[in-house]
């Protein structure tokens, strides 16, 4: 199913805009799971088991994998092994390199992770982009303005009279023939986002920022969304998988996720 | 070591500038290594065995080694694990994210693979490269100029009548109190690669795309270098290591790196 199609469909199927962010330190996973053999895939089990019929997506932060050495690659397999088949997993990796290797990258997260979608960084510009968006099966989220202090560095700088990420936004929008592109806009800055969302008309957004970081939800889920309530995928991670830090994880992550989605949906309803 | 130090001693101590990437496709592989145990292995091993007396630094393209799926990350440690100790490592992986998740992606380069240094990715802004120059040992290459086509799609653009590419080594100067920041440049860009030069006065400057990417060496060692005629790395990768797919790739590696080596040598005995 193309990408689009297949994020409108599960957003309806879960009646859910909610995306849990997979970004798993060991320093903070419950105690008791902290001496089983992988304690991280177990982790990750848990939180999917507990959210997968809450959310759209999950966003699985690469990082977090890799820092665990040669062993958070099985990890990383086996946590995907657990996703049900109708959500959308988001390699959050921000590649980005020349033609050649970006197409390794793309294999590596689209074929060998089989992710449905990844995030990219675009500074290199289109070829660095085009292996991740040849299928259309598969998405590819192009950083334009991140949750982060550092967006202030370099995003915001005038070009032409537009911000930066204004530029990048209106260049990749016209790689998009296989309508499989979306972009990452940061909720903590909910004035930009209602531009953004002007300019994309109703490709997706991915919109982290709304939990630790302080995004404003309200906000987020009014500029964010299409006019039809739908495709912007709402990010949350640490305030969803850190809720509890003991062996009651599980129930206080589902209860902490469908807290969000049902506010998510309470924001839709008043504006859509 | 400090890092600015160790990238001195070791082009002093091997007469060279030349930095071999690792950029290893095993499709390209010598035919009788690839029914080996680890043909990406064995294959860089005798590259660097061929090459270490002639080079100042590898650089290792992780996407070739992340699209091997897990065993990629077991190849990736062998190789270094074949490293000379003074020669300089460079994890080309050019990350960037939000600060926690940095630190994530500057723990696996830098602490878990020991690294020498990294390839930054700067559009997140200071706290996406903070967590890779907190140690004065290691450094960070940031992306300024690249070296790919897409580099004209976002990085010559005006901000306040300079390209952007300027204005992210003018912002990142300013992160180098650790004197361990150094940038990438395309040997695509010759007359850039000038100005560039004057910008950063001393700073280290890994200049890839001399070989297949058709840059130009001559200009790549006049304006490349400081004023003492080193603090650049210039890479060449495929046209090394690929100097033969067949069993004389060691030799041809050789022959390929010296000659290179040496044509970088005669222009800086001509230029400094």
């Amino acid at each position: 199913m193309r990408f689009y199609e297949r994020l409108r469909a599960i957003q309806r199927a879960n009646n859910s805009l909610l995306c849990v962010g997979l970004d798993p330190d060991p320093e903070k996973l419950p105690m008791h799971l902290r001496y089983c053999d992988d304690p991280i895939g177990e982790f990750c089990r848990g939180i999917i088991e507990a959210t997968s019929d809450l959310v759209c997506a999950y966003k699985m932060n690469l990082a977090f994998f890799e820092a665990l050495g040669g062993r958070g690659w099985l990890t990383a397999h086996r946590v995907l092994s657990h996703m049900p088949p109708n959500i959308i997993t988001i390699g959050d990796a921000k590649r980005g390199d020349i033609g050649n290797t970006a197409a390794m990258y793309a294999s590596a997260l689209l074929r060998d992770f089989k992710f449905t979608a990844s995030t990219v960084n675009a500074y290199m510009g289109e070829d660095s982009v085009r292996p991740f968006i040849n299928d259309p099966d598969r998405g590819a989220f192009v950083l334009a303005l991140t949750s982060n202090s550092g967006s202030r560095d370099f995003q915001f700088l005038k070009v032409g009279g537009k911000p930066l990420y204004e530029r990048v936004i209106t260049k990749a929008r016209k790689w998009n023939e296989n309508q499989n592109l979306g972009f990452v806009v940061g909720a903590t800055h909910p004035s930009q986002l209602k531009r953004i969302r002007h300019l994309v008309r109703d490709m997706p957004l991915l919109i982290p920022g709304v939990g630790v970081q302080g995004g404003d939800l309200k906000q987020a889920v009014r500029y964010g969304c299409d006019a039809q309530g739908e495709m912007a995928l709402i990010n949350a991670s640490r305030s969803i998988i850190y809720a509890s830090g003991h062996e009651d994880f599980k129930e206080a992550a589902h209860t902490s996720a469908m807290a969000l989605r049902d506010e998510i949906n309470l924001y839709r309803e008043k504006f859509f």
